[in-house]
């Protein structure tokens, strides 16, 4: 297998986009990756996404953002693993570039929540869960998570005023960084009086609906400096599955997938979890940050709100998370939220991370979430 | 790039399935694929499917199908290329197993379209084109190959019955294949007399809509002989785009994918048309089949019902097309059909498919189509 890095990665704000349609969105990420690897050669595209055809009554996506971006008669797939979506289109790409099929893969995610009928977003991540065993009894996506949190305080004989530093770290990182949803910081006390929207889960513990698209051009290491003067290197890359329902899981708290895919990264990257400068994690609900850091082994079972009670989960901390805003601020623009990790892991590595710069990043982990935990794709990232 | 092979196939008979869901039919052709194979070992899954989300409103069916066919914790991820899903998924098992990520990659096809909400496989499978040029003036998919095939009529001078062999050739073939559809002859006569569904296409122009699940098990062809005696190498592999809109295209009845594909194929392989011993071509609609025996190679342009009429796309003809009834009578559940394809090549190219066996079978051309040609994906499989 070839030596890969990322030479250019474009991303667009998240929000609202009412103005742009899907393949306007992915055509932007698309522009500015080129421009920003100053190249203009992709042998093939990866498009990541989940709800067009649900919300834009779209499927085909690969043709379509090829032929609309340019890229005409370019092999072009679709990627789809819920919201683990982005993730799982950067590691396909990765390996027909690394396995020497392609020099230049674009890994494009792209997502348009804004636009749609009635219900279409709640029942299309609903989608992510189990159709037949969790979905039909009348559970939301957010349900789900709000059953696994309230396990977890229970377990753990937790308030939810412990889970405050997730929100407070991840709107903090989004008020330097142009390309989030929510550049606002929030307050603890914010987060406690936040509207409920499924209990314990409420609206500060949530990402939002949103549209965006976010695109990384990956090439040989070898070649890569040809290109652009700090690539960054995908240096791991693994994915893991594990049961669609949480109810069939021999630990509801415990994301066995993240702990395998982690680990699987850990042995090809020759590091451990101590190595790592900073940790773009899965924040769609707050109880992600706390499952995530503790199955990633940056914290105990169990003391995963602890180590961000500790505050080091900010940017000064031992482990800085949602470095650019996470999900829960940045936005989360499900198929897209993979190939945005990827892209903000790129500029902290290249020390273009602005006032959000974590000092001397060398190393970062992705990690990208489809459903409750079912599938887990993570990547190491490694600094030139 | 290592060498690979299908080292097992395994199909679930096509049909309206209402007693079976998506995880039931995806879990039986992997079973039998495994079983074909004498393997229990999966590193990797791949899943094919269009409509889940449409027409069963579950996404994510990587982590699905792992799970329900007890593969835990297995790397999983769907692929969606609209009707060419399968074909697409094949080809990333391909690289999956080439590249030396994984040596045993499970790639299934899955699609059930009979369960669903109104309309919901009409509107589903026009998400195949493209939603703001085309499906937003009313046309449906049926609709866009009907005006097609009417400019092919017109540009060469045919009358409807010069398709009739299309139709003849797929159901003979679908007689003795006991995974198929319509295992029912049809005559030039009842295929005159069908009923108009879009003009100038009849019911016995088109494919039907069903449910279906096809699997082959792939690994390195170093090792595949000792897990079966026959294993049918993947000698090439190619994929390419065209515009989604067809109106976009310089020629709306040549499908530059299509020739694009099967050239790369051919050099690959370091074989031309002639040394191809049949083609399983993608005939969701007759002039789909004319088409592309035009841009493979194996007729001039305006002569595919030609090359039809004169009998040479028949098991005894020169290039047998369809030779287990084809997407128009083995069944074309969407996203399963390109693995379909390879199962049935494989069972060609062992020697074992029955009456329908091509004698001395060596070369095989799978080709699957998404959208009416903007991804064509394209195979040559060889016998061992």
């Amino acid at each position: 297998m070839r030596d890969v890095s990322i030479i250019g990665a474009g991303q667009v704000t998240v929000g609202e986009l009412w103005d742009q349609s899907l393949k306007q969105l992915a055509y932007r990420a698309i522009r500015a990756a080129l421009d920003d690897a100053r190249a203009e050669k992709v042998d093939m595209l990866y498009v990541s996404n989940m709800l067009a055809g649900t919300a834009s009554e779209q499927a085909h996506l690969g043709a379509l953002v090829a032929d609309f971006a340019g890229l005409h008669g370019v092999e072009a797939v679709k990627i789809e693993a819920a919201c683990a979506s982005g993730g799982a289109a950067l590691r396909q790409g990765y390996l027909a570039a690394a396995g020497g099929l392609a020099d230049f893969v674009m890994v494009c995610g792209v997502e348009k929540m804004t636009d749609h009928r009635p219900n279409a977003v709640v029942a299309g991540l609903a989608m992510a869960a189990d159709a037949d065993y969790e979905v039909i009894q009348g559970l939301t996506f957010a349900g789900i998570n709000a059953l696994m949190m309230r396990r977890y305080m229970y377990e753990y004989n937790l308030k939810h005023d412990a889970f405050a530093p997730f929100a407070v770290n991840a709107h903090r990182n989004a008020a330097t960084n142009p390309y989030a949803m929510f550049p606002e910081p929030v307050t603890t006390a914010q987060y406690t009086r936040a509207r409920m929207i499924t209990p314990p889960i409420n609206l500060l513990d949530s990402s939002p609906i949103c549209d965006g698209a976010a695109a990384v051009l990956l090439c040989p290491t070898d070649i890569a400096r040809d290109y652009h003067p700090a690539p960054v290197r995908i240096k791991a890359s693994a994915s893991a599955t594990d049961t669609l329902a949480v109810h069939s899981r021999r630990n509801p708290t415990w994301l066995a997938a993240a702990e395998s895919s982690a680990r699987q990264c850990y042995a090809q990257a020759g590091v451990g979890p101590d190595d790592i400068d900073f940790f773009e994690l899965h924040d769609a609900f707050v109880i992600m940050s706390a499952l995530s850091l503790e199955a990633a082994g940056f914290a105990a079972r169990g003391e995963g709100t602890r180590l961000a009670l500790a505050g080091e989960i900010f940017r000064e901390g031992r482990i800085p998370i949602c470095t650019m805003g996470g999900l829960k601020a940045r936005g989360h623009p499900v198929g897209a939220t993979g190939v945005y990790q990827a892209a903000e892991a790129t500029l902290q590595l290249r020390g273009q991370a602005g006032e959000n710069q974590i000092p001397g990043a060398r190393l970062g982990m992705i990690q990208n979430i489809g459903g409750s935990g079912a599938t887990i794709v993570a990547h190491i990232l490694e600094a030139s």
